[in-house]
Order: structure tokens, then C-alpha cells, then sequence
């Protein structure tokens, strides 16, 4: 049995490619069935994957029995010698302080926390299970959802892995059984308050006995075919949406005529994805601002509407052209230190570490992960948007940011927002583009310093 | 309120063209809410759509207050000035002799008694509404479907059209309760029997009260962006069969290198469509049968799998062959009369109709509508499957239909299944291709009969 579940997530985990050798695996351990399980499955498993492993753990501050969910996982991190981190936050008080659910202040501690763990080449660990899959697309179903919401919780997201969705909570709990896993219950879990707890103590019972037993593992098992067909679904916009639209400088300009050739369906998925690169995400459109979109078409030339977050939608003659009004750009300056660091502003997590030069060599420079001469740096390291007096250096001698930005074509908003690794007024890295080639490692160098970006923009 | 009503049911039967000027319609009316609600609708709006009506009522023989719906639809009708027809059958009775459930037989006679009272051109209406649909896609959903499922009840399947289904119950019970609608409680939908049944009365409040409050309308509002992501993507595979499959005598073949050009997730579709070509339907096969299948493009020339309903898939070269082992087809003579009648045996609905030669000229001919000379009959009309002797006029004197089917290159398999409309050994119509010239309608002609085939095959 429990060599069944072993050869069940070890497939899920071939497949969906969530685990490489030499990976560091940070495993969220709440001291429930399902992170216990996990911990005793890695521990038991590690050779196999070739793993190491570090723990993180959450005091949440709600309950009394916080302390001893905390010992409990501490406990056994100490028998298998697994190093063992802590956080500790009052959920309750900071979801008052912030006007937020106690569930998302949660998950944004969680967050922020594992990410501060976060070498460069680890992984997150979460538990979650197909259980919480079913649970998930059950409540997004019932909000309303598109075919990408019914494909649920990702096996990988980022540097977050979750190998154990392809299995049960049934299965878990017989793991937990057989193995003799201590465990402890969270009894928040058996109150109906949240929506979640009411699916998952109510709804989810109902169902099986009303309409299918196995509703969870169907469920499940249809979350891929669901992700299968929105992959496909998003590639192939992805291809048309080059046929049919040109990125000018500060509007998307789509061809009206070759929209109109395709299917309805796919008119309005081009109109999203041409809302989402103009704004960055598809928050606060509906379909009503797509169909007045779609409407536009029909109409005479010199038209236009208004849609949220500040675009506009023209009309003219044969092209549709979105257009997004300049928001004042936020600005920012925050130093940098070593480790892992999350910078809201800029929407990305650095990671700075000192290596070996030989370390180098062994790993892949590229847009996102660059060395420099730590011995170079005069000022002390920032992460900031542009300043008038910012200059480069790029072997043929010092150049103005400003001028390196015009000869590369880089348009005005994307100058005012690009996130920079500055040292005074030097510039040593345009995150994604050129490095100052005079903090290159060389020969003299004694120190260097890896700079790794993360995750995607 | 009711005028909001109206509007919307208008622009949702415009927005799906369900109904045309002069249709007749034909209303199921069970003497239930939303039966009555419709009957009340169509009488009170049928000179704004230009139609004529009709009611069927099934008396179901089940309850004793069946009397009592009928004599209720009756009386409303006598009012209306709108014919009545009804249909006696015990449900419960026959579901035991056919060993069904009382649901399929109900079904099932419904789906008869509708057709038999079916002219040319004439629709199908059904009360279903926006919680009937909510209800199936959520029994789907559980049960496991893809994405058509999850579009729920067509708003047009054939003949039959549903109009209702955007308005819900909701909206349905003020309408009976502003125009002082009659109509009965069928106490069977109270009682927690059915599946469908259980969800209303006990599945949808508690999702109205855990999770969502209008989760009936959001699904009914996303049935419409399933519906429409399943027409594009059935619409796309139909074209890339087209490249990758060619349909030979009794195989289809894909193209295996251009098939693997593809996105896995339309290898399958395509897969899919191949089987369902082949055998007529997607029954018994799942995905399990989908993975060997993509499985063997990986393996060697030579090998096969077998699949459900005698269907072998053989890999040679760059070649994945699919076939269907013959099976001995079902050769049927029925004698057709005046009237709708359904030939089960065909899969086909025809309508035989006297009509006077002026009103050729008003309707079109095409595939599927045909008009002879009804004076030219001498055996009796027939339609079956093909027999030796038999033999077509086409204008260049009589010809052996199998020398047909050779000149037109109609395979074999489907020259013993295709179905003909005969006069004695004389074949009047292949149907869906040649129609015999002797029966033309000339100047001669008194009596003509117009033959159409009222579904698709």
C-alpha cells in the first residue's frame, strides 16, 4: 500500500518534472496529517531523489496548542536530522491590523517566510493534496470560472512544488497509519467557518453520498485534462495574438481584419491577452467590457471606449488600437544584503550569495543569474528605478543610462519602471539586460558575488 | 418585471436563432411551473415571434393527480383556442418491463410522442430553465466531464429548442405570480429520489448558503463560455484532421509525424475524432485507451494495440492505421406512410407529406428534402438497406445500384448501411445523394410528395 502511494507520487513527480537532483527541498510542516506525511515521505525517500532538506514552520499565534504543533514538528526534524526553521506571527492580530482574512494574512506570512529560506536551485514543498484540488475547483466552479480555473492548484508554480496532489487524503491517512507518522489535528479543521472547512466537512460528504462516491479522485483526475487543454488553448493565442497585434511603444495595435477572420472565441481571448500585456493582469475585466470591445468592431471609424484601469479602445479605420494613460511611475530605492530578498516594488525576489570562483563555471550565467566582482562594489548595493545622474560602464568607456536606453530602444515606460542594481550613481546590472563590464570577475578578483533574479517578471 | 422577463427570453432566442417567422412550435407542457410558464409566454407573445402552437402533454400514469395536470393543461389550452394533444403511458410500468429507470422511459416516450406530432419545420419546445442547467452541469462536473459537458444543455439540439434557459426559477415563480399563471406542484419533485431531485432540494441551497448565493446564475451565464470554447476547439480539430487523417475504405489514417507536430492535447482530440469517424461514437472509450494509443507512436513499424468495439490501431512506418473490424450490418424494410415517423433502425426522422406543386416553389430542395411524383408509386413506398435486385433510374436509362456505389466510390461499409428509399426493387431516393429521375414532378404530375429527413444522421 504505502509502496503503491510511493510509486504513485513518484510517478507525479517524473511527470510533471518538479524535482532535480541536487535539489534543496523546503518543506512546510504544520505538525497536520498531510505535512507530517510529507516530511516522513522525504525523509524516507531522499536518496531516491538525491534531495536535501530543510523544514519550515509557522507559529500562527491562534491557538494554545500552537506550541505544541511547533514541538511536535521540531521533535522530528531533530531525529532525522533535518534543519528546522520557525517563524512566529500572531495571524489573528495582523489580519485586524490590516483589515485582511485571517486566511490571506496566513498565506502571505507563509509566503514570505519560505521565500527568506530560498536558496537559488530550492524548491518549496507545500502538502497539498487531491483533496484540496477537488476542494479548489469545487469553490472556484460555484464562484464562476474559466476553463485555467478548473485546472486548479499547479503541481509547480514558480519554485513551489506540490507532489503529492495526485493523492488522496485517504491515502495519506493510511500512509500516516502504517507508518506510524505522529500527527497532530488542527481542530480549526473541524469548524465550518471558513469556506474551505465547509466544503471540506459538508459539501464534500454530501456529494459522495448523493451523487458519486469518488467524485475527489474524477475531480482530480479532470484537473489535468482541464490544465492540458488551457495549456494548448493559451500557446495557440499566443501564436495568433503575433500575427495579429504590433507592440508600439505605449499601445497595442490589433488588426481589425484578421481579428475578424477568427472565431469569436478566439477574438476575445486575443482581447485579454492584449489587456493583460498592456496592464499586467485581466483584474477588474469582465466579459461586458469584452463584448463592448467587440462591439467596437462593428462600429464606424474614430470610435472609441473606455475600459478600466485607464484604456482606451480606438477605432481607426482597420486597427483596433489600445491605448493605457502613463500612471505616474512609483520609484523606489532599497539596499541589498546578502541572501534572499523579496522586493515588493519591483515584483521580483533576489537572491545575493557570495561563491567560489570555481562555482562559477559549474553554474550558467544568464539574463537572470550574473557574477560580478563583490571587491568592485564602493557604495554599497541597491535595487532601484533610474536617477538623472545614472551612467554604465561598457568597455568602450562610461555612458549615460539615459543614452544606453535610447540607442536600445527602450520605450519611456518601460525606462521609468525597469528595476536597476546600482552602487551610487553606477549602474552594475539593468536586471535582464546589459552588466557594467567593470565589475566583471576577473583574474584580481578575490570575492564574487552572485546576483540571482528568481522569478519570472 | 415580467417585461424584463420578456426581453430577456427575446434576446436570448434571437442571440441563438431558435425560432423563425411561421414556425410552429410545439410546447411540452407537463402542468408544472415552468411548463405553464412557457405555455403562458408563447400565447401571450406568439404574434411578436409570428408563430403557431401547439401543446403535447404526457399523462405519466405514475400519480393519481395525473388526472388532475392533465385536465389543467387541457382546460388552459380550451381557453387559449390551442390544440391538445396527449399521450398516455405508466412510466413505472413499462420502466419494469424494459427494466430502465422510470427517468430514461420518461425520456424516452416524451422523445416519441414529441416527434410523432413533429411537422416539417415545426420546433420542439422544452420549459427548461437556468437552474435545469446549473443542476446538470453540476452533476456533470462531479461526475466527471470535459469541457462540452461542462456547456450543459444546448440551447438547440435539432428540432427541439429550449428559450428558458436564461431565466431561473426565481424568475419563472414571479411570472406566475404577476400573470396569475396556474399551474401544479408535481409533488414527486419534492421527494429526494432522483439525483436531480437531491441537488435541487438539498445540494443547491446549501451551496447558495456556503458558498455563493447567485452560483445558479453564474453557472448558467458559464455554460455559455463553455459552449462557445468547445464549438472553437471542435472547429479547429475538424480542420487539422483534414491535414493529418485521410479516410480510406474501411481505415482512417494519421499522418504520424504531423500528428506528433502537435500539442498533446490536440493528439488526443484527434485521436478522438478518428474513433468517433470510425465507429459513430466515443462510447467505451477513455482516456486510458488514449494514452496506449499515443503510447504506440513511441513504439516500432509493425506494432498494434486493440481497442473497444473491434477498433485496431497499427503503426506502420510513418503511419498510425486505424480500423473496424466488419461487423455484420443490420439490414431493415420498413413500410413508411404519410406522416413524421422515426426509423430507429436508421437513426433517422422522416416526414412524408402530400403538398400541392405550388409549394415546391416556395421551400428548397436539398440534401435532405425531396419532392416526387406521388402518382408514380406502384409497390408501396419502403425505406431499408440495400438488396440485390435493386436498381435506379438516372436519366440515361436504369442502372444496378451496386454499379452506383462503384462509380461514386461509396465504400462498402456504408453501401450496406445506407438507407433507401425504395418501391419495391426500385430505388426512389438514395438518401442524402441521387433521386430517381422517373419520379420527378412533371406537368404531369397530380398528387406530390415531399420526403424530408427532419435530423441529421
Amino acid at each position: 500500500m504505502a509502496e503503491q502511494i510511493h510509486k504513485k507520487i513518484k510517478r507525479f513527480i517524473e511527470k510533471n518534472q518538479l524535482i532535480e537532483q541536487g535539489n534543496e527541498l523546503i518543506l512546510g510542516v504544520s505538525g497536520g496529517m498531510d505535512s507530517m506525511m510529507l516530511l516522513h515521505y522525504f525523509y524516507t525517500y531522499k536518496e531516491v531523489y538525491q534531495v536535501s532538506l530543510k523544514v519550515a514552520h509557522i507559529h500562527h499565534g491562534i491557538r494554545e496548542s500552537a506550541d505544541l504543533d511547533a514541538a511536535l514538528v521540531e521533535e522530528t526534524c531533530r531525529a532525522y536530522h533535518i534543519p528546522f526553521y520557525r517563524h512566529n506571527c500572531n495571524i489573528k492580530a495582523l489580519a485586524k491590523q490590516k483589515k485582511c482574512s485571517e486566511e490571506e494574512i496566513g498565506r502571505e506570512e507563509r509566503y514570505n517566510f519560505f521565500i527568506s529560506l530560498l536558496n537559488p536551485g530550492a524548491k518549496i514543498v507545500t502538502a497539498h493534496n487531491m483533496n484540496d484540488q477537488a476542494e479548489t475547483m469545487m469553490m472556484r466552479f460555484f464562484r464562476g470560472t474559466d476553463i485555467k480555473g478548473l485546472g486548479g492548484i499547479l503541481p509547480k508554480r514558480g519554485q513551489i512544488i506540490r507532489p503529492l496532489l495526485d493523492v488522496t487524503r485517504k491515502e495519506i491517512e493510511s500512509y500516516c497509519k502504517v507508518h506510524q507518522v505522529p500527527f497532530r489535528h488542527d481542530e480549526t479543521n473541524f469548524m465550518p467557518i471558513y469556506t474551505r472547512n465547509k466544503i471540506r466537512l459538508e459539501c464534500t460528504p454530501y456529494i459522495e453520498s448523493a451523487i458519486n462516491p469518488s467524485f475527489i479522485k474524477v475531480l482530480g483526475e479532470h484537473s489535468q485534462l482541464y490544465r492540458e487543454e488551457e495549456d494548448f488553448l493559451e500557446g495557440y493565442t499566443k501564436s495568433l495574438f503575433e500575427l495579429v497585434a504590433s507592440q508600439q511603444e505605449t499601445a497595442i495595435v490589433l488588426d481589425e481584419k484578421l481579428l475578424k477572420s477568427y472565431h469569436p472565441y478566439m477574438q476575445k481571448r486575443l482581447f485579454f491577452m492584449a489587456i493583460e500585456k498592456l496592464t499586467g493582469s485581466l483584474k477588474d475585466f469582465s466579459s461586458k467590457h469584452l463584448e463592448s470591445a467587440l462591439a467596437l468592431m462593428e462600429g464606424q471609424s474614430g470610435k472609441e471606449i473606455h475600459l478600466p484601469k485607464q484604456v482606451t479602445l480606438r477605432k481607426i479605420y482597420d486597427q483596433l488600437i489600445l491605448t493605457k494613460e502613463k500612471l505616474s511611475s512609483l520609484s523606489y530605492a532599497i539596499p541589498l544584503s546578502l541572501g534572499t530578498q523579496e522586493i515588493k516594488e519591483a515584483g521580483l525576489v533576489l537572491s545575493l550569495k557570495l561563491v567560489s570562483k570555481e562555482a562559477i563555471h559549474q553554474k550558467s550565467e544568464n539574463l537572470y543569474t550574473k557574477y560580478i566582482d563583490y571587491g568592485r562594489i564602493k557604495n554599497g548595493l541597491q535595487i532601484r528605478t533610474r536617477q538623472p545622474e545614472d551612467y554604465i560602464s561598457l568597455g568602450a568607456g562610461t555612458k549615460k543610462l539615459k543614452k544606453l536606453f535610447i540607442d536600445e530602444k527602450i520605450s519611456k515606460d518601460v525606462r521609468d519602471s525597469l528595476p536597476l542594481i546600482a552602487d551610487g550613481d553606477e549602474i552594475i546590472w539593468v536586471i535582464g539586460s546589459r552588466l557594467n563590464t567593470d565589475y566583471y570577475v576577473t583574474q584580481e578578483t578575490t570575492k564574487v558575488l552572485e546576483i540571482q533574479m528568481m522569478n519570472e517578471r
